[in-house]
């Protein structure tokens, strides 16, 4: 047995530490296609306390640790790449207040997005960030997540009030307060949501969370292209019509959510719409949404009120990534996350449909078009470098085009591993200014290491 | 003539440059009640490449630089507290794009918020971010101001998509990019707004705009007292109505305004409302809120669409700071700037009003309540030390209450110099990390020293 564990083991109870191959198997990787990489040992803290000790005797035995939620990232974040120590919080996962005065939520970081909106769901409040997969709060803040309703309610970053983070020395910071804005120091909140785990361990978050809005009204409308749904969701932006949830989703997509979740949606070019408001507002701004998608072609437009039909909508779309997944068995999923300014948002998804039929994939797009954000999601044998190739440089294509019309080279899924090659080019000199960062927050590269910036 | 003065007139034109005692003057002070000091230089830079010049001169001759937009701060912000340069962003002051497509618009810092709004209202779009004053948006975002339609629209900082700095090292770096939303490196954007020019100079910024909306309804909505208008604020906010703008404002200081404004509102306690949307939203909404404020006691609801009442209403509103100027000549303003949790605003409000019985001062109160954010308005001698001390306290008990019930000692004025002392208690252990930044950003403290951090 090695120091390290002998010193673990003595801050923690013998449930709280595993060696086992089966656990440390589940721990070497996420969702994506980037290579598992087995940890030392995984731990699960109980406590900020636990944290806090799991950390010192990090420092002390000079190994590097790697948070980890739910493992449903997309690039890597969670793949111990050097041996260390996999820091799993799933057993710190409580919500310990709801303050529904506030509209706010104080909860552990192993918290799930489905447990949280079911308990919220009793005081008529929810909690907006919707990334489809059932992450943690605590990942979720860490790769500043976001999904289809970011487009009214923000991204991960606008919900973060406040977090509890243990550094890499182990002292412990809070970011924020419980106020709903303040100008005073600096920005501490933001700049440690979406940071990867690379700056510390959050143990506890403050979140703002919505009241459930009077009416929900969803629906589908389909497109004679993609084009032409892309030209409409510009149209609807600009029009200040206040869309909850605005995604596309193309034909070869339709066709693998048609196969996966049971529907029988028309194979074209699709929007899934969601409008939230007062029943006269929301009538009105569906009226106008109407009118807008006729001028593009739309030439059936299908609303639903029904909680039921609603749902099934929403879990289809979700479900998109697991469609492809379960469609390919053997093959890895890569799925490209580039955002655009929405004017170029018709240019770059004809440009991302060239780059796939000009590739060996088949491919289908999807994303949150209402923030000019979308994935192109690829199936590949890992095993066959020929494939592994091609997936690349698919992904590469589409990256340097967004960044060609002052885009970003991912809009939510984070940079982990697989965005870092992008870094210097989309961010220049101000790459250093971060590296400096990273080295003054955590001068020993202890801190989730190799993840988002080297 | 200096050193410095000679190598400044060696990179910029005579017109860029001065040392009068007057031009000195004006910069030696802001809005608030803390003491001038003239700078030794002030220049007027029109490019990126004259701040670089400014910046590499002062790192030479180890002077201190202190960025000036319009000089509206409340808290010290562009006092140079030691020999240096004064900075004035005014000649910088181009709107260099409007991107209506993408909701953007680039300028230059020295824009002023009057001037953007005229210019975007051509293209049917406006800049959200409010504070009464017409400053600058390099002086908003420096300072992360906000003001009343922050309850709906978000403050400064949300509005930053990407801003261009020189950096103490005369490096110049661009901060974020045109997409809507990014998950690819630490959120240089959210730093930086806030950081009140200690980190670098803005001499590019790329900020979010909004449609005009459909339509516009504000009002006065009269309360029997400051509670009864406080909980109904709350019962609004938690019954998800989106109102736009929602302002407290007090007996004394509905006075003050009538005085000042040439209005003649009913002297009570008053909400001063707005609702922005589709007319029928908007109906539901004020029929809604109509119901909600007779709840609590109101009597008397005044709406108008019309442009003039309604413009006649917020120039009230913002004139309101100085009304009370205008009724204390010679004396100084010292407005306090707290932000508290909803929940516990009722409670902060009345107390401030206790605070303020108590002291020697008559003092007015109101605020973007809806944020939670609200001032006391006091006019004090500045030459009187007993004067000085009272004001002093009474800004005092005010923020150890916001600290005490979660709250933060500025809620959108900033800390500059006014709120330094508060530092460490609200921030407790990560105080450390914000000033282990200031250091790595800026080893020789040259960027606006002695300002929200030490």
């Amino acid at each position: 047995m090695s120091t390290l564990i002998g010193l673990l083991q003595e801050v923690l109870q013998e449930s709280q530490l595993s060696t086992s191959e089966s656990v440390r198997g589940l721990h070497s990787q996420d969702e994506s296609y980037h290579a598992p990489i087995l940890p030392e040992v995984v731990v699960f803290p109980h406590s900020t306390e636990d944290v806090q000790s799991i950390l010192n005797i990090a420092k002390q035995e000079n190994r590097p640790v790697y948070p980890y939620g739910m493992g449903t990232s997309l690039e890597g974040h969670i793949i111990p790449t050097t041996d260390g120590i996999s820091i799993d919080f799933s057993e710190m996962n409580n919500i310990i207040e709801i303050l529904a005065d506030d509209m706010l939520v104080k909860v552990q970081p192993g918290v799930t997005r489905d447990q949280l909106n079911k308990e919220l769901k009793k005081h008529g409040l929810f909690f907006s960030v919707d990334p489809g997969a059932n992450a943690t709060v605590g990942g979720m803040a860490a790769t500043n997540a976001s999904g289809t309703s970011s487009v009214r309610y923000g991204i991960m970053r606008d919900q973060v009030r406040n977090l509890e983070v243990v550094l890499a020395n182990g002292s412990v910071i809070h970011t924020g307060s419980l106020a709903a804005k303040s100008s005073s120091g600096y920005n501490l909140n933001g700049l440690f949501a979406g940071s990867e785990g690379t700056l510390g361990c959050f143990t506890e978050l403050t979140l703002k969370v919505y009241g459930i809005p009077e009416q929900i009204v969803a629906g589908r409308a389909t497109f004679p292209s993609v084009d032409h749904a892309v030209q409409a969701v510009v149209q609807i932006l600009q029009a200040g019509i206040p869309v909850a949830r605005c995604e596309l989703v193309d034909e070869p997509s339709i066709q693998k959510a048609n196969e996966f979740s049971d529907t029988n949606y028309s194979i074209q070019p699709t929007l899934f719409l969601e409008f939230h408001g007062n029943e006269a507002g929301l009538k009105q701004d569906v009226e106008f949404t109407k009118e807008i998608v006729k001028e593009f072609g739309c030439k059936e437009i299908e609303f639903e009120k029904d909680t039921a039909a609603r749902n099934k909508l929403w879990e289809a779309r979700h479900n998109l990534a697991y469609a492809h997944v379960h469609s390919s068995p053997g093959k890895k999923m890569m799925v490209t996350d580039v955002c655009v300014p929405i004017s170029k948002l018709a240019a770059a998804i004809t440009h991302a449909r060239s780059v796939v039929d000009q590739s060996r994939f088949e491919g289908g797009i999807a994303g949150h078009v209402g923030d000019g954000n979308y994935h192109i999601l690829v199936m590949f044998d890992r095993d066959d470098p020929e494939e592994v190739e091609a997936a690349s440089k698919l992904n590469e294509e589409v990256v340097e085009f967004a960044l060609s019309v002052g885009g970003t080279c991912t809009g939510e899924h984070g940079v982990g591993l697989g965005k870092k090659k992008y870094q210097q080019k989309e961010h220049g000199e101000a790459l250093q200014l971060m590296k400096v960062l990273k080295q003054t927050f955590d001068p020993d590269n202890r801190m989730n290491p190799n993840k988002l910036i080297n």
